[in-house]
């Protein structure tokens, strides 16, 4: 197949100005998929399933073709991204960009194209099987599926782990946590399993009854109108993205047209409402991306757990704060034609910072979260390096979270069938919610320190000093720097769960 | 790039499979373009257009290669489809699908890549300007980045006109009315514009005062229902498809998820209902379509000229029939709330038939819409020709609908700016439009000449009986068979207009 922006005779600065093309292409590729992926969630019909996995596997086949092609590998090697840089910050983002083009083409040249092609049909046929199991709460019936995912899944895993000289997991993790090791996530992890329990203990016998629930029903077009303008006060821009219903929410499309879906339940508004503020942190992210860098690698968000501390940092850290809770409540109330104790600022902002041990990960408050991704991160792990079968998987889930968090799940509903990573084939994922989590804590307290006004902006609904200092600090940043130096430089520090940590006791031992 | 389906020894029965292969991987490239369009035309926030011009151009680019590439050629040379054929019905599908094969890869390989691509993109930047100029009636807002495409247009007719042997206009024709010339559309667009002018005064004369029009307001979501339970009663199957709203409306997506559109008058509902109509018509013949060959060339519709008959036989043979219209009446009265004389069968009829020469030709009855299309046939082919320079076009097409329908256009927006197709790209696909409405007559005439029940089941507001003869001698045969050999096996006759004419006699001059 012919690549037309192949050079015949190239210089080094003519083989990086290639690679830019070729990736430009690339990234044009992505985005169809993940434009295919949010039709398919949010607006397909049923009947369009067969048809949508053929154009979703051709796509990722042609992606791999194209990026695995002999002449890529050439211009990689030619290539000098400082021969025609416009300044030393040009030469150091186009560096950065031959590095990640670099990552990224070694990855994709430990796959061969039909383990990709085989990848994508394998998970797009689990997932639609995974939406009649688990309102079914039987995994025997997934069972099958997710056995031919996962072994294709530790193909790649095994494949990738050779050529990029890691273990197995550490390969799939670094597909949304370049860098990341799963030693570095045990040490936190472990740091976390041991704090968390007596925290946990704590908090609970502190925070005493429940305060007294908001009543509805709550009409889904107020909630709608509420959501969006949410999102507006939170600086995110509906000339550029889109705001639907999907089962599972998201954040999809691209930086130019993001599409975030959201669920709504009558009965509660504040499930949807925090859905949404949490996937406009990763709408705005992309949003603040390097608008000139957008089409090559180096233009990409930092990996999975600076994404997702951006989602919790807007969800967690200013969403649920009580200053914003305080200055929305009055506003709720009037949308939603509330009356009584529950609407006042107080018992809202109890209502939303309720601790609670639950079977359902996307429903746990952000005390009780970081049990439910370490119990995936053990489970998936042992899967992948074959120290479990997975018939054992409901067993195994269900006494893990009897042994974290003193609840067993009644039925694999409420288990093992909740999430839908594994069965879609996102494995190695789940540990990036809860780096993520910290990352937010530690970002939010230095922005907090370096701009005091956040705080107190945010009370007043106003989350400009706020996103100015992440725009600044992380989101233009793309993937100039690796995710440590990134931390070091908007934080002072690298990662750990100290900054995490102390949020909690703050807001759940000493602020109530 | 490696085509990981390319062959390294292979027979002709190899050949052949790998071929199939081969364009069901592109078939999944064109469904993934099909629903990026509809995309951006049902549901993109305006700030996604620059990089959806580039996912489009991309995918069309890798379409080209892949479709180019030289071992697409040497399985074409080397593939034998009978010799794994099942039966002879199987060969005889093989055969087609290769000769379809053969004429898409000679289409294609007229075009250097960088072509298809700065197609794609000039395209696509044109009609943004058009969508700016079009409100604002400035030919010479878009005339710039319309000559470009015009210019592109030209180039790839010319190297198309050379690749067939055939004359640039005819190659344009060819790429949607596959066999269709313009020896052959002057043949019969000269016979109807000898008919025309005379019928229409004599149309006129007898018709005499407007029948008084439904009064709205016509809430939307009526509107949206009614739609919906039309669509269902012609026999769409919303498991394969949706209803949303754009300002062009068309069909679009796969066969598998068909994505109709049309937009809403809250003054009139009959505009709406009947643009819906014609839509189903294109989507049941799609959803028709011979399931098992729906990845192949062979599979896909007969041309444009027989899609657009589909939708017109449902629009006007049997949508704004006599007996459609009084079964519907009672039903519309009730939906809308509606009273008074407009809402009787017989002035619903009169109002839906009415005929008055207008500028919009989405507006047109089916009696002065030939006029409308032939005024553009003979401007673009003036245009492609060379002989019209771009900026005499508004005063020519004006100049046309004067003489031929006797009404001037005030501007442009009502002039030459009022359709996509040109500043889209389309050029030479207008005669598809007229060619569809007389083969629809002759369909429709063939089939109830066939099926005596199907014009009484209209009456009772069921299609079943047409939609099955449809089915059966339209919908199933994919590109079996030439346009000419389709027509004539199930009609027993190729085109003329000679039952398009006795259709308009009877109904506008007899039958009233």
């Amino acid at each position: 197949m012919p690549t037309r922006s192949s050079p015949a005779a190239v210089s080094p600065s003519t083989a990086y100005a290639a690679l830019e093309r070729r990736f430009a292409r690339l990234r044009a590729i992505e985005d169809s998929i993940a434009f295919l992926h949010w039709d398919q969630s949010a607006v397909m019909p049923a009947g369009g399933a067969s048809s949508r996995a053929d154009q979703l596997a051709t796509l990722a086949g042609l992606h791999h073709d194209l990026l695995t092609a002999p002449d890529t590998a050439e211009m990689i090697a030619l290539a000098d991204p400082l021969a025609e840089a416009e300044s030393a910050e040009d030469g150091a983002w186009r560096l950065a960009n031959l590095a990640e083009i670099t990552r990224i083409h070694a990855h994709a040249m430990a796959l061969p194209g039909d383990l990709v092609e085989a990848l994508s049909r394998a998970g797009n046929a689990c997932e639609r099987v995974w939406r009649e199991a688990r309102p079914l709460g039987d995994f025997a019936l997934v069972e099958g599926p997710l056995g031919q995912l996962l072994g294709l899944v530790r193909d790649s895993a095994a494949a990738k782990a050779e050529a990029l000289g890691v273990a197995p997991y550490d390969a799939l993790l670094d597909q949304y946590e370049p860098g990341g090791s799963s030693a570095r996530i045990d040490g936190i992890f472990d740091d976390l399993e041991a704090f968390l329990p007596d925290f946990l203990g704590r908090v609970i016998e502190r925070q005493g009854a429940a305060a007294e629930a908001p009543a509805g029903p709550f009409p889904i077009p107020t909630q709608q109108a509420v959501g969006r303008a949410t999102m507006e006060s939170l600086g995110f821009d509906f000339d550029h993205g889109r705001l639907d219903v999907s089962l599972h929410p998201f954040c999809g499309g691209s930086p130019q047209d993001l599409r975030l879906t959201t669920r709504y339940d009558e009965a509660d508004f504040t499930s949807a409402l925090m859905g949404v503020i949490h996937e406009t942190g990763h709408a705005l992210y992309e949003q603040g991306l390097p608008r000139d860098r957008l089409s090559q690698p180096v233009g990409r968000a930092r990996g999975m757990s600076v994404h997702e501390s951006q989602s919790l940092l807007f969800e967690m850290q200013a969403g649920r704060s009580r200053a914003f809770i305080s200055h929305c409540a009055p506003a709720w109330k009037a949308a939603f034609g509330g009356e009584g104790e529950a609407w006042r600022a107080d018992s809202l902002y109890r209502h939303f910072t309720r601790v609670e041990p639950g079977f359902i990960r996307v429903d746990a408050d952000e005390v009780t979260y970081p049990a439910h991704v370490i119990v995936r991160y053990r489970l998936e792990k042992a899967l992948i390096e074959g120290r479990m079968a997975l018939g054992d998987l409901p067993t195994a889930w269900n006494d893990a979270m009897e042994r974290l968090l003193g609840v067993r799940p009644p039925n694999d509903r409420l288990g093992c069938l909740q999430d839908i990573h594994w069965y879609d084939g996102a494995w190695g994922y789940f540990p990036t919610y809860t780096l993520g989590a910290m990352t937010a804590a530690q970002v939010f307290d230095a922005a907090s320190r370096a701009v005091p006004d956040i705080g107190p902006a945010i009370g007043r609904g106003d989350f400009t000093p706020l996103l100015g200092w992440l725009r600044t600090h992380i989101h233009a940043k793309g993937c100039l720097l690796s995710t440590d130096a990134l931390l070091r430089e908007a934080t002072g520090r690298p990662l750990d769960a100290s900054v995490f940590k102390a949020h909690l006791t703050r807001r759940y031992l000493e602020d109530r």
